[in-house]
């Protein structure tokens, strides 16, 4: 089975909101096995949205569209489907009750346009909707599956994991068995890792291995297609230890893992607390560790200095200290990481302070970040010189203090044994 | 002249990453009057990219490419339109010099594969990287007019930006102008935004008016297409009237303000500074007002007490006091927000506390929050009730934060004159 992933919405093509839809919608096909070979999309404009199926059809078996199920006029992917399969329209009483029910809670009036929203295609299945009013379909016309999700991602996304997904895998056909395995690195390149492995890219079959970089970071994705769960295991192991005999003092985690939960997983397991003392970053690195789910247990929490000021008044650094160094300097980093350590009572602590950019501070031009680093063995500091745009230096320094935090981690553990 | 936009790579088909290039070179396109009728993701397969280009050149005059113009084997755009287009490829001497002294600043030897990075295509225009490797591309053939940007958005956005977009400029018609206003609300649902627009959007035809809902936030786009840039203001500013008379209580701001920038610039406005203590949100509502270029001059600072005994220590709130109160709760709200405005001294201060989810806290169930703002007219506290994920929770806590210290910034302003 393949499939080709339709996103309708003129929002998306005025550069309004970009299309995560497709992503998670992928990542979750791939997972069972579905190749996407396409991604489309199209305005809120029938004769468009005609042809896009068309197209569609021609190249792929499973057609999913995202979005045009709203109670607005310009909504209207479902109503250009129907007439495309000769098909109707009809009620669906739970989604009217549900849509009722939710302007009750809201303690508003339900208007008019609301109600279309519980029009289904005829003949088709209903997937619910549990955090919006328009439920999903899903009809079978011949070959052809179509599956019809709502646009916004905190509806669409548990309907497509909890109501959509099932039902594919049901579907497919059980003799294969197809396994990812994810190796994520940081501190190489791209290029770089890809010379390095050249003869096991250019020799591999099954697993295929599949190279990609973002911010910072590569990883290669190991597919192995096999008969058994196991023989998959086997297939994808062997590869993964020619690759790591290469390569592996850049691995820090595997598939679900960032850089974020490999450093809470460490904490964890040493029993370790840590704090932080942000500058530029303005709690952007505490904020990535608690997007992890139980960082409680090891996040104490910390402080935003956003001005020299607040370093000597939250801080406790002394004021002549700043007539010395600068805010931006490697004496500023291990200060700050030093003070917010003892401040907040953790074992480790981490500090950020640097020009995000647009302009320079003072004689440290943009793109300037000290990362400090204190535990019990000391305090260490990091210098790196960023070239993008201001939040994009952002969310690199944040990366680069996570993968100083679980290298420091790593190594003081690695000197207990 | 309208547009199609195609991204080559199999990691955007796999779920790997998003496509937001589309949506950036999209919201560039609208602004210069360029219509984009359809995005394509195609994996690196040379045959079915040149089936995606057939289709796109029957359908769009400008076709840009996005992605496969690195260095590995499977990047391959620029070799697959070479060959449809009949054309070959050449070595540019000064892709090449930039790509050597890359390696050499990096401290790296240059691999083999690199040197690929820096063929163009023969009888096309080069856009020059300014933050990678590759080179873009632009080429005329016939009515089409192809465009090659690399794939990494640092990499891709300033190229356009700086590169691409002028020289689309010079060659577009200059008879028509074409000008968008966008009025950005929060507080009201698109649905019911739209019920009482309904009989302004039915007639609506020039300028167009098209409703986008996100996060919480609903906004209105209008733009009018006339001859001189004076006459479409008077169109827009008709309509703008029109709709505010209505539903005028719900605007925040316009264009690209966001809430942290109308923030911001009240603050600055008024000349008051602000401060933060945040739990469930760990760092994001200080970082979100970061995130605006010159948050510096009001932004002191703030803490993250992710737990219990942090809020004791950090803002002096007595142990007695969680004794009677739940960390989750009103009287903790204010308590932070009233300690973190003392400790920072600042004007005005936010606080939140709550339960992300996925698990509830004690009585409180996952997605309450407590929103405080303490200013010197006092404290006041603001409950909400969440039904997203996790990180999606905590991105609406902070919006809504936003959104109650511009009301209570805007309110405290009003009574003053």
């Amino acid at each position: 089975m393949n499939a080709e992933i339709i996103a309708v919405g003129s929002e998306l093509l005025l550069g309004q909101i970009t299309n995560t839809n497709a992503r998670f919608i992928s990542g979750n096909l791939a997972e069972i096995g579905i190749n996407v070979y396409y991604h489309t999309v199209v305005g809120d404009n029938a004769d468009r949205l005609k042809e896009t199926i068309a197209i569609a059809e021609s190249r792929a078996d499973l057609i999913i569209f995202t979005g045009g199920l709203g109670p607005t006029k310009d909504d209207l992917t479902k109503e250009t489907i129907a007439k495309h399969l000769g098909t109707t329209l009809e009620m669906d009483n739970e989604a009217m009750v549900s849509i009722a029910a939710f302007f009750e809670r809201a303690g508003r009036p339900m208007t008019e346009n609301n109600k279309k929203q519980a029009l289904v295609l005829s003949g088709g299945e209903v997937l619910v909707n549990e955090n919006g009013m328009a439920p999903g379909m899903m009809y079978k016309n011949g070959d052809h599956l179509y599956m019809l999700l709502p646009g916004p991602p905190h509806e669409m996304e548990p309907m497509f994991q909890f109501e959509a997904k099932p039902k594919l895998i049901r579907l497919l056909n059980k003799e294969d068995v197809i396994l990812s395995h994810v190796l994520r690195f940081y501190g190489i390149g791209e290029a770089e890792l890809e010379d390095r492995l050249q003869d096991i890219l250019d020799k591999q079959t099954n697993p295929t291995i599949a190279p990609l970089a973002s911010a910072g970071e590569v990883t290669l994705r190991l597919t192995a297609k096999t008969d058994s769960t196991e023989h998959a295991w086997t297939l994808i192991n062997a590869a993964k230890e020619e690759i790591l005999e290469r390569v592996g003092q850049y691995l820090y985690g595997y598939d679900d893992d960032s850089l974020a939960s490999k450093a809470i997983d460490l904490l964890k397991a040493q029993g370790k607390t840590v704090s932080a003392a942000e500058s530029l970053t303005a709690g952007l690195f505490q904020s990535e560790l608690a997007s992890v789910s139980g960082a409680s247990a090891v996040l104490s929490g910390g402080v935003v200095t956003y001005n020299e000021q607040m370093k000597i008044q939250q801080l406790g650094i002394m004021p002549e200290f700043f007539g010395q160094h600068s805010v931006v300097s490697e004496e500023t980093a291990a200060a700050m990481a030093a003070a917010v350590r003892e401040k907040f009572n953790t074992d480790i602590s981490v500090s950020l302070t640097g020009a995000a950019g647009p302009d320079a501070h003072g004689e440290q031009p943009a793109g300037t970040v000290w990362i400090g680093i204190a535990s019990e063995q000391g305090t260490k500091t990091y210098r790196l010189q960023l070239s993008g745009m201001r939040n994009t230096n952002r969310i690199r320094a944040v990366k680069l203090a996570l993968y100083y935090l679980i290298r420091t981690l790593t190594e003081e553990e690695a000197r207990k044994i």
